[in-house]
């Protein structure tokens, strides 16, 4: 993968690498245990420029690349996958609004997320409906004056507990409208979500909101556009951000699976001369280069704004979170007994893989999008042929 | 699977259900988190025969047979597998001593087996090996008089923490040898283990030996026979056990899954019109059959001593455990968010599937004995065609 | 599975398996090639009673019951698939007669389909649809008389080539209907289907109804029944033969692989030597055991005609077809080289095998049912709970 | 993929597609009954350059980088995997002897090979021992005054049947030894293979050499070097192409499968309407785009001699065989019934499908070598963090 990156893309991978050892990778498990991340670990990204990475420098951001984006996701993802869905909402509201904001929004919050001061959450998914778009239940309602009164209730909001700030999505009547809310804003309430499978330190909360009042300044973009416009922003850079975490999970099991089939002994064999392990091990291999050179391909598209870079970033996300999956399931299975204790890194990873699956839409969800999306190829090629 | 059945054992089944529906489901939750099971609940398994329910009636036992044990297991398991684990390990110490028990320990220890009054724990494990039984390290030294002195480690040992008998086996110089412990012998120690993945509740722990004195009425077997003979009764129920337990565990996952497809809208549709969901389901729902008759043909074969009976119990726990993995991850992924939270069952079965794969036996141990097996017919085979 | 069968049901079992292993295996390479069966098989077949088997001895049947003759299906899956298929239909036939036919029909066509001396197909399958049974468009056009005037197409009818008689389902007007045609009608016509990827010696035809006369007295039951009553007990027995031809292809590339990797050398070592080896082995002998428990538990079924009798033929055929396109891939894999050559039964079998996921329904077809089936049972147990 | 490629590889692919549309595609159905490429197809192909596409022109070769020849087998592979296959023999023959060949070698074979006029068959594989190259037992028998004395078979060698050098490899005692033969030498023997699973107009062949003369200039290399530099070098290009011709019949069922999807009907609705197919169509979809960069990946680290280049080959040759296998079966169930006849192109790809899967290597090979790969940098890893 190597050859694919300029000289520049290659140094910050070494640099994100170095700090996931230091700083990330050692005390994941802790973090784990108890459910949150440490304000200093926060504030370490944030002055290295992590949390606003991609956001020019105009706004205090570092203005790197998508791919420069999905290697710093990708690095995290090894070391703790909750930590690096920090990185995911950060990137999904600050190009949102870089992309949608007024001139006003945009040197009000662009500048404190670039900076790692604020974070940014996005709440979209509600109790009913999972990730359904269309049946969003969160109203806005008109007051006349150009402002609007919001109620109903988001969840599963990653980062939700720490938020200085949340985008929203809801309706009014039946167009879809967005809004930038501050966390101090009168009605409205977080209530932390814990006791997850995976992800356990990513601060999900519900977020409830009564009859808060929402400002015309406060308004993304116009009604009915934050469905077709606004949202497919941050979803693109959701799915990449949460495919390059999931490669990075991938690669942590690929390597923590090699040096244990390198060393442990059973009898007086290693591991790794066993041939099922073999299949095991090719496998997951052969699954990570695939999962990097797809997350490579979607960051690389979102750069040049090729027409399929929605298509791309579908399938890298698709792809790495079922081979995150698959490759947690066989690295438990190659680490056996103490690869179910929460000393070896992999008994997390079996657990964090799984989110994978479920955020940023679920595998079911990619399936629909990606088939109609190659069907409809599929029809026009067929229309070509007769 | 019904007519397979005596109406004794279908009148048992239900038994066990409701026992299960009653006392474990709604608890077991909670004994994830506290990682350990209330006495309460043990004295009320011991006072229905549950732990001794293979044992015969002069014994206290309730003498009932291995398709039955395998039922009560399967029960269990859709309720808590970590709590059934405490039915393998009571059958697996039990049943060999029952086999090869001399008269007098059998009359000292199955009673109070049989009325679990008392939990045994099978010790073969060790830290450097997992279940690779010829490379362990427990050592026997003759001490001259008949006796030994015993030093050694296990690890993994399910119900140590509560249990007050142990079934160790180690070596005296290259003979496999096997003696029964109380837990208040002097030298005997255990660690509980916590943390662990899944099956949190099952009080596992390290056990170390110092310089334990081993009187010769505590050997079971003599040397050389300890796995050949001894550990191989322990080691066929113990996968029985496994088996129909992850067979609970897949019927559970089914059963979530399908009430949760049946009811839960996404948007205007119910999560089961999607026809991705339908494809799982149906995968689901008939490798739950299969499993169920590979386990029932796996118990009947031991009830009646085939040959094959060995094999059978190999398929069942093989089958069943990876069907138990699958399961569960499609039961996640029906569920969606909600199934990563520790309100929905699905949530810790992901968890404890994996143990499954595991214990009794790594599945890739299960491909090391079946394919000799299978070889080795297919030699004959080949050998009776030219 | 031997203690789940009598005495007669294995005494049985061993007549067909020496059956097969003497007209069968040896031949079925060159039928496949031929793209026929000659016709002294087809009566050395008969002779032995086994193209009427399930029928009555009034009707000069054998009698026997479902769970023999899906042995007897097993053991010629085993030696040709495309054979088997003429088991399929005849009992698709002739069981379907012997449940809806009147007195007359019965006694005129079920003593020669008994005796074998005539071949019945069951000609449903038409080429716009493929199994979708609502969108036949074969018609029936009232005469007025009782009689009707029969125009249509029908498709992938197995043994049409040689069939004396069809069972043929149309619509009048909205109402299924099904008749029974002798081949020597007017109108009716049979144009072989040749170069197919499986079943080649199946005799294969498309089928032309132009405007053939139907008198009263060849009609199956009423209008409106043929769907719901009449072809579900055609397709009972198709599934059920199906699943268990299947299954003998199963034993066939799990016996031909454990052969090889027994014997073959690589080098200094045999195949079976090596661990990749072991687990492909070790997941078809255990896919073998689990189908021939599904099967044997659907035909059981259908036996004792318990309710699930339905869902457990689905069951059969969905996971029979499936391992056996996986045992057929992993064999050739084990063969290597020589597998992809005719010599090798391993590589008829692979091509056979992918036939078995499409008649008698897909596997998607089978995943619809099914799942229908599971979710409705899961909207009842959810209701149950609240 | 299209930003990866510059615009003359774009240019190329464009003409390779055409090509394969205009003489390839409609002529493959035909070629794979006959068992045999039409020799005006061969010399059709020779004067686009195709036959030595990567040979210097100053041998009459086009002067093709890697990664255009990937382009060429992928277009070639979409229409007919057996044509694609004289790509591949043709290039592991000539890149051989460009890097190994003395002078005159060079001067005598490559213009020829380079214009197509002739063809190279690569005779490395054995009867017994299959790709176990240590165990060839093809003997070289020095004659003292440098030349040689050649016996052995070789078998399943694709193109013997129409090749007019053999590159041959055998041992003198325990030294590897490679030699260049034309097919008129007196004791070669080429015996035809018929009968073959798929790649059935691949010319296959047994070689056999009796007591032939090898004179000291047709050596390849020097004793003990053929199996550790010359033919490695043959492997590389032949597991490319394999990997880049899997992928083009990934991407011809990936296209057949849509567009059918896309126009079939079935009742009402068309065949892609169904969440089943979704699946399946979204996961060959991203294999088939996964597969794609691998290959690329592949080629490109050939092109600049990376190190990593054979594991790159590897993976991409394994991922897109077995992807290949997959895509397949999945496009012959979309098609359903029309699927397994002549007429659709998916019934021969899901023959074709398997051969690359045993082909320069099977898929157990591959998980052996990367597996070795993946280990030895485990256990590097392991020992720089102690």
């Amino acid at each position: 993968m190597r050859s694919f990156l300029t000289a520049d893309q290659q140094a910050r991978q070494r640099d994100f690498r170095e700090f996931v050892a230091l700083y990330v990778e050692p005390a994941a498990a802790e973090w784990d245990r108890a459910q949150s991340i440490p304000a200093a670990t926060v504030t370490r990204m944030a002055e290295a420029g992590y949390l606003g990475n991609m956001l020019p420098v105009k706004y205090d951001g570092r203005g790197w690349d998508t791919v420069t984006f999905g290697l710093l996701n990708e690095a995290f993802g090894r070391g703790c996958p909750a930590l690096t869905d920090l990185l995911t909402v950060q990137a999904m509201v600050s190009m949102t609004l870089l992309k949608w904001g007024t001139d006003e929004q945009k040197s009000r919050w662009l500048p404190p997320l670039a900076r790692g001061e604020m974070i940014g959450a996005f709440a979209l998914t509600e109790p009913s409906g999972g990730s359904h778009l269309k049946s969003l239940q969160t109203q806005f309602t008109e007051c006349g004056d150009g402002s609007y009164r919001l109620n109903g209730q988001k969840t599963w909001i990653s980062y939700a507990q720490t938020a200085g700030v949340f985008l929203v999505v809801g309706y009014v009547d039946s167009r879809p409208l967005a809004c930038l809310l501050p966390r101090e804003t009168p009605g409205l309430q977080v209530e932390p979500i814990t006791g997850l499978l995976g992800f356990r330190a990513a601060g999900l909360g519900r977020v409830t909101f009564t009859d808060v009042a929402v400002p015309a300044a406060s308004l993304v973009g116009k009604p009915g556009t934050a469905l077709s416009y606004i949202a497919p922003i941050g979803l693109q850079y959701g799915r990449i951000s949460t495919a390059c975490s999931a490669l990075g999970l991938v690669r942590g099991c690929f390597e923590e699976a090699t040096s244990r089939a390198a060393t442990r002994k059973i009898g007086p064999d290693t591991v790794g001369s066993f041939g099922m392990i073999h299949s095991m091990i090719a496998h997951m291999g052969t699954e990570l280069e695939a999962a990097g050179l797809l997350c490579l391909a979607a960051c690389r598209a979102t750069d040049e704004r090729e027409p399929d870079a929605f298509a791309k970033a579908l399938m890298a996300k698709y792809f790495a979170s079922r081979a995150a999956v698959a490759a947690a399931n066989d690295a438990v299975q190659i680490w056996g007994g103490a690869g179910c204790h929460e000393d070896a890194p992999v008994s997390r990873y079996y657990r964090d893989a799984k989110i994978y699956e479920i955020i940023e839409g679920t595998s079911q969800i990619h399936e629909e999008l990606l088939s109609r999306n190659f069907i409809e190829a599929g029809a026009k090629r067929a229309a070509q042929i007769r």
